[in-house]
């Protein structure tokens, strides 16, 4: 096993969390894009475990020293603020 | 960074998938401790949020590349087990 493959489980689980907090977005977009058609009624339900889930991601990666605790926040920071925004844009309709 | 350092990614996500695994099954076995006592409604909601948990941290692990697929499945499945079996005892009593 070379050096290269050490760094890889590091790089590869950041790279994974981003993938997965990407797909996340891209849930809270289509909900942002789709605003004015009635709101699926469990959107935020299935946002909640989505971030739910991301969540334990993190503090799996954290726990096990590959991804800095920071960085694993400032993902999920970016996705809560998302969340609010899209919150906020459905309550106003 | 010695080699011994790539182990130890795998044999800490191991470690901590079973350490995760085994915090359920404590309370799992609160539950079925206590079947006397009236059931906490919620408890059937909370195992399951924690088991969802712990399968995102498994599916993370295993595309990691740190624990083998047959690993992650036999810890949830052993724990499905456990559930099935507190599920009938609290709908038996």
């Amino acid at each position: 096993m070379t050096s290269d493959m050490i760094i890889n489980h590091k790089d590869k689980a950041n790279a994974l969390l981003k993938a997965d907090a990407d797909k996340i977005l891209k849930l809270i977009k289509v909900q942002m894009d789709n605003l004015t058609m009635p709101q699926c009624p469990l959107y935020e339900e299935v946002l909640d475990t989505q971030m739910f889930g991301l969540s334990k991601e993190i503090d799996f990666a954290t726990r096990l020293g590959l991804v800095d605790e920071t960085v694993g926040k400032k993902i999920l920071d970016e996705l809560e603020k998302e969340l609010s925004v899209l919150h906020e844009a459905s309550t106003r309709k």
